[in-house]
């Protein structure tokens, strides 16, 4: 299949602008990620109802979401400054070197080159056109071409306009952005020689379909699957009968959290078979929890099967369901160790919308065998009382396993954009599990280590040089 | 396909290893380094006459090899003390954050699990059972399995057998190393589900295979597959103008050391129009060089197919051929870039030992544009004269663009083993283009982040806590 001429255009000026995107000084680059920012700022109301009028998320969360994001390219402006992601290494020519002569070597990270961003539907501003993998991307010093989500296409070119604007008066050279909307559009960009990486968020089936295209090009190219999983939660006897009532309410809120629509979502709770009524009480909060508008009708029908599939397991009783069954509201299923084990991964596969699936357990040793054995996940709690640490280490160790990210007495939802975030765990809630999506590593996954030798200065990169003219971090070695 | 009872003990041993060696204390690794390390010393007599009975290569060799070997085990020993590969990150709490409160995070990288090496035959010490990706994955925490290469099946178990003691007397635990034997014990454990990575050094047809399986795995594991490269070579008229005599050696030595059994053998050299008389000393000189013994008769085999493979291609004539045709002799073969173009991919695929394609152009620029269109190499160098360095950075720029090392007038042959060493390229050079398989930076190729958010003391790793019991870099921001 070849690309169309569209595709073809924008992947060649893509490609074009890659050498000098490059090796842009940090500063450039710094300066369009913050004028794209202000650009988005400036426009905030705009943005907002056009996101509202196609997501159904609201203001309150959608101007949130934007914050989030106008500070998340702030936060990669930054990032591309402090030029810690070249990772430099000089070593000076060593005669002396145990192995003979070493020659003189300077070894960096450098821009992987355009990537293909394949927009969320859940974040129309995070996780979408100008979100965080279009960021990283651009701090890192690779084009981006963002194919927008079929959920929110008006906010896509919205966005991209004021990104192409902002992008220009930034200096940043063409070709640097572009925007591509339909899926034959997207696999076909998948499949240019010129794309180089590919970040995708969204679902399993979806992901793997475009990970397999990925891997089967010529040249095959990095795919950064983050494809979203239950999110175990495990809460202790002691931290049921200390406190259920305040888990049930943050449970509960975490779960129904727009309208479960996160990949983050706590799907899956584990609770002691003596729960000292903290299952009740998640069932009588649940039920006073209206439905909330999904991003869609297609995401409505997807969580009324999810649940319903669900709820048919053997051994999965309903203890909350809302008096009309077509009406997205929440819902909760309950059933014990045993008959979770005996569903296999049926049991553990993401229902996305606010559905929680309460699993009974009588011995924590039992439970963290059966959670040694779940698919990769993005995140894993545990609820507990300060004074059971200790003898959680097991438990802990096998979450650390299985997930990206462990929580102790938190909630999943709400990924903070921090240098510390982990946001991607194990196969398959990511398909890179190397890499995360959210936090100032996401830079990372789009850069690739090269090495100089014997180079003369003329020659070198900039954060290679002795002089280093844009004072990046440089760990020498004389020998 | 169920693996065999051998191979599930294995595994499941590496399995049962993992959480602790993972979690062990950086010195205790760095012992069991060093005392493998100690161990193959002791035995260097023993282990070079096993080596050169199965591989032909000569004790100088050998002995250098080992050396490097053990040198190699050393430094690693010190990179896991050094602990940067924690790659530690903490995040304090920040009521401030401006997305909302930032909690507490602390992310690292964590060992991966247990990793299959696939030992390669072309060096039976350094990229074998005790080699390189064996060293990096130890010390980054990971047990390792070998599959041995059958090239060098005594030799193996030798080694195997020292480093069983070795292991044993640094008190690691049971489980941290095993040897197996056999493609289909090979490929029986890539698909087990204990093993969470893989690294191969070898030709391009097994790489790819192995790859594959290890990407339909139900759960894929990243595959770090080595899989050589034709290493081009440019030479400026300016500098054949000044030097052809020394370069002309230079490239003698380059292709024919270890009967240029290398990965990063210069394999395709080119050469200006007017080339001082270039071509006709590297001819002179590479008439003068004996056949010298390769690995095996399988390579033999190999070298002379791939040799006849590429001088009937169109256009390519035959400068230098022994005698008798089916020795493993050096042999030079020259063409022009348009013929060199017209054969496609054919004329740039790696013939293993000393075959020189010399490739004739008429200008840098025209150069450039086909070098950028070669499918990835692990090396790329140029040899011209200093004054000419300002005029040659498009073309420096496309080197680093499809190889991992860039030189300047050096050889690609010897890599030396450092901390900004680079062995790894652009696909199909490499299979995962972000690692490298020489160098202290291999070991990251072997981790994983998690992050984790508000957790107590007891439960966190050593690297993560505030009193840094291993003294390990943290990267701590307060806001």
């Amino acid at each position: 299949m070849n690309p169309t001429p569209t595709d073809r255009v924008l992947a060649a000026a893509a490609a074009e602008a890659a050498p000098s995107w490059a090796a842009s000084p940090p500063d450039l680059r710094a300066h369009a990620l913050t004028t794209v920012a202000k650009a988005l700022e400036e426009e905030r109301e705009a943005l907002v109802a056009a996101a509202d009028a196609e997501t159904r998320l609201g203001p309150a969360r959608l101007n949130g979401e934007l914050t989030r994001t106008t500070f998340q390219l702030g936060l990669f402006a930054a990032e591309a400054r402090a030029g810690e992601h070249y990772d430099v290494r000089i070593d000076r020519a060593d005669p002396a070197w145990p192995t003979g002569p070493r020659p003189e070597l300077r070894r960096y990270r450098t821009a992987l080159g355009p990537v293909l961003v394949f927009a969320a539907s859940n974040f129309p501003f995070a996780f979408s056109v100008a979100g965080g993998d279009t960021a990283s991307a651009w701090a890192a010093g690779c084009p981006v071409i963002v194919k927008a989500h079929p959920g929110h296409p008006e906010l896509s070119r919205l966005t991209a306009e004021l990104i192409d604007h902002a992008l220009a008066r930034a200096g940043a050279p063409e070709g640097v952005f572009a925007l591509i909307e339909g899926e034959e559009q997207g696999i076909e960009a998948l499949r240019h020689p010129a794309l180089r990486a590919a970040a995708f968020t969204g679902s399993q089936r979806g992901g793997l379909t475009l990970a397999r295209i990925a891997a089967e090009r010529p040249e095959p190219i990095p795919f950064y699957g983050e494809l979203g999983s239950v999110n175990p939660v495990v809460v202790t006897e002691e931290a049921a009968r200390v406190r259920a009532a305040e888990l049930a309410s943050g449970y509960v809120g975490s779960l129904t959290l727009g309208a479960g629509q996160f990949c983050t979502n706590p799907g899956l709770l584990f609770v002691p078979a003596e729960d000292h009524g903290l299952v009740d009480a998640i069932a009588s909060a649940l039920r006073g929890v209206e439905a909330a508008p999904m991003l869609g009708d297609r995401f409505v029908q997807g969580y009324l099967d999810g649940a319903r599939r669900l709820a048919a397991l053997p051994g999965v009783r309903t203890l909350v369901r809302p008096a009309d069954d077509e009406t997205p509201a929440p819902r909760l299923l309950a059933t014990d160790l045993k008959s979770f084990v005996a569903a296999g991964e049926e049991a553990a596969e993401e229902c996305f919308g606010p559905l929680g699936l309460v699993v009974t357990y009588r011995q924590l040793g039992e439970l963290a065998e059966v959670l040694s054995r779940m698919p990769g996940q993005l995140t894993a709690s545990v609820h507990a009382e300060p004074a059971e640490a200790t003898q959680l280490t097991s438990l802990a160790g096998v979450l650390a396993d299985r997930s990206g990210r462990v929580l102790w007495n938190q909630w999943p939802t709400g990924v903070s954009v921090t240098h510390a975030m982990q946001h991607g765990g194990p196969f398959p809630a990511t398909t890179a599990p190397a890499g995360t999506s959210v936090g100032t590593a996401a830079l990372e996954r789009f850069t690739r280590p090269v090495a100089y030798q014997g180079a003369p200065e003329e020659l070198l990169p900039e954060p290679l040089r002795d002089d280093n003219p844009w004072g990046v971090p440089q760990r020498v070695r004389a020998s």
